[in-house]
């Protein structure tokens, strides 16, 4: 175990959106601003934004074009995203300067339906016009499989139905496809066999884990996806996400749990663990309840060293 | 990768003993009886109940007699053990019928001196007497060596000085030695080198893992040290423990995230996940504050299957 660790693992930083978008409260714009530039002063590169869909559905991010111009999205040295479900989205994606932008569909048909209220194959059909835009605008495209460790509507889900999406996303154009246990209920053999599965076809560059902490379990299947040769995760600072009014939903993986350990690992992530802290601090204050995360609570100054 | 998962783990469970002792509040014994009584229910056959030290230095525990007239400490399926830090504590739990008897250590010498104001040499020589009672007794000795993987006080410990204090265990009788990250800085290439280093001089039934969650990594932890040969863990329901008033304390991990990953794993345990999670609701209640365990509160029926 363990004889092959990288030098170096790449973590991305879906706070923003997939955090804030679970709040209840509407974060004001300008203190989103705060904790992208907290975000990005800690040394994380790949910061997911904002998400451009129908403020009608998701009016915590209604404010995607005013946070556009308040961050420097361009030449900052982060590779700023930005999910777009249509191209309509994609149209503000392009409208605002976005470098990168992300698509998501899901392993699920019912989550799938229950979630763009339209089947993955439709789904896929709308991806083929916001790629191509993209590609036309020189923007490069994430994609996003979701329910891959389970869906709640339909239970277990056949990791080969992600993969055959994982590979239409990747002729697309998609630069990588993050692999998402949505609801939380992955387990470390699980893990092992998706992750196994997914690397006999694609590149370990290819994919990404997006684990969800819901049964306690993300940062022991993001090692077990590391084992098994995986260098992409994503994670949110503090643990931010899920509904705090919703008994069951929880976040992703805590950002700076996950830098804690990969550096205790002897791992690079370029980031500064002590302003990563930071910002989980400005995240737990502009949300304004206490956030998850084991090291955001217990700091990163309890050890002598 | 998992490619020797046993059929089987031993969950020993610590919260009516390491959980309720870092409660500020003290409770009272027949509530302590009540979450006894729901832990066994769930088929967990491995209980620690309390500790015979001082009621000076841990009032929490002053009930430890009391408490065993109420649990059906002998003839019930369950393997009940109690901490003695000497041979007071010993006559105690002698007078009270104890199957099983715990000692504990620490691997650091300054946590050892401030934890029960003994060199680790005193205590080692304390413990022969105690051992040595045990045997009389018929009486099972199971031993802890703590800060294993790091120490508040000293930092880096070295685990070969944990593993001759092992040895020494082993020697005066200890069918098992937990190996204790007390303070929850253990990340696992960290856990994997002492494992290895562990299990090349004791057999894996000699060895368990007491990982506590203070930077969410004993999940993680568990799982390397699984994949390593250990077969035995403490856990703790709900992630009972450390001080809720103390920020940077955090409890084991949690009993019912360790039984849902193993059970997910397809690895047995005997403990019916539901009624473990109902016990936690118990240990909830009695303490009367929110636990951190995660799947106590994402609770075992969300996913349908």
């Amino acid at each position: 175990m363990f004889e092959s660790l990288p030098d170096r693992v790449s973590v991305y930083e879906v706070s923003p959106r997939d955090g804030l978008q679970n709040e209840t409260a509407i974060v004001p714009t300008t203190k989103k601003q705060r904790l992208i530039e907290a975000l990005a002063a800690s040394g994380l590169t790949r910061i997911e934004l904002t998400s451009f869909v129908s403020p009608k559905w998701v009016p915590q991010l209604a404010d995607a074009e005013e946070l556009c111009t308040l961050v420097d999205i361009k030449g900052s040295g982060v590779a700023y995203s930005a999910l777009c479900p249509n191209i309509k989205g994609m149209e503000r994606a392009i409208a605002c300067g976005m470098p990168e932008i992300g698509i998501f569909i899901s392993a699920s048909e019912t989550h799938n339906k229950k979630n763009v209220n339209k089947t993955i194959d439709e789904t896929l059909a709308t991806f083929v016009e916001v790629c191509a835009a993209a590609k036309q605008a020189g923007i490069k495209v994430r994609g996003y499989v979701s329910t891959l460790w389970g869906c709640p509507f339909e239970g277990a889900i056949d990791p080969r139905r992600g993969l055959q999406i994982a590979h239409q996303l990747v002729e697309l154009g998609c630069y990588q496809v993050s692999l998402g246990d949505t609801i939380g209920v992955g387990t470390p053999l699980q893990t092992r066999d998706i992750v196994r599965l997914f690397l006999k076809e694609l590149r370990p560059e290819q994919i990404a884990l997006h684990m969800h902490d819901t049964r306690g379990t993300a940062l022991a299947n993001v090692i077990v996806g590391l084992e098994c040769g995986v260098r992409d995760f994503d994670a949110s600072i503090g643990g931010l996400g899920g509904c705090p009014y919703a008994p069951g939903a929880a976040g992703n993986l805590a950002t700076e749990d996950l830098v804690f350990t990969l550096h205790g690992m002897g791992i690079q992530t370029g980031i500064d663990l002590d302003r990563l802290w930071e910002a989980g601090r400005v995240a737990e204050s502009i949300v304004g309840r206490a956030l998850p995360g084991k090291v955001h609570k217990a700091g990163v100054r309890s050890l002598r060293s």
